[in-house]
């Protein structure tokens, strides 16, 4: 019996490893940089919001989507991403709703960066 | 009665507003954006990491600090900041544990730029 529970505490050594180095968690964390066409900012916004509300919703996966635009550069948008793993972020760019931003947007961006990101804690909250 | 009613809807009408707006709820967000020497990038993750941990833990009003580090550029570290108001941002950069990093950290941050920002969704959470 000890040494069944050996050889699995052996087998899950690497998993608990992983996670206490916080940075295998399985999450994917990007950073999503947009420029938009300042003529149509007021519109952008208003679907990316209701893009935004949807997703964070009725998606589980989808753990945050966290927008902000620059107040010296308005049309300047940065979005923190979290996902609980990629295949969350896989069923998530499948939606309708996201589907739906994608198309009604894509004449409002003038440029995306996506940028793949390590958290240095990964168990961060908002209050 | 109902004067006094009136005027005092007049009076919070524009406070509400401001608050359904979502740009005035006295929340300071911000991004920081910092180049570390990577010679000392471990280092500094040791002291950042433990500057956040101590201020979301001891600050009501640091509600959050979410650092990632670009995969592709470890060395490239993005801040989510979120105060409650000026006042609470005002007071942690006084606390003992920010002038530790500050003062620890000075030889290791190779450029640091912070960019005042608007939350689009100003009461989004992190699931």
């Amino acid at each position: 019996m000890n040494s069944i529970k050996l050889a699995l505490a052996l087998l899950l050594a690497p998993l608990f490893f992983q996670m206490a180095n916080g940075q295998e968690t399985g999450q994917m964390v990007r950073l999503a940089k947009l420029v938009i066409d300042s003529t149509q900012l007021e519109a952008y916004q208003v679907i990316l919001k209701e893009e935004i509300a949807t997703s964070v919703k009725l998606e589980p996966g989808v753990l945050t989507l966290y927008a902000v635009a620059e107040k010296a550069n308005p049309n300047h948008i940065t979005i923190l991403e979290i996902y609980s793993g990629i295949e969350a972020y896989e069923k998530h760019i499948q939606t309708p709703h996201f589907l739906k931003y994608k198309d009604g947007t894509k004449h409002m961006v003038k440029s995306l960066e996506l940028i793949a990101t390590i958290p240095l804690i990964p168990e961060m909250k908002i209050k």
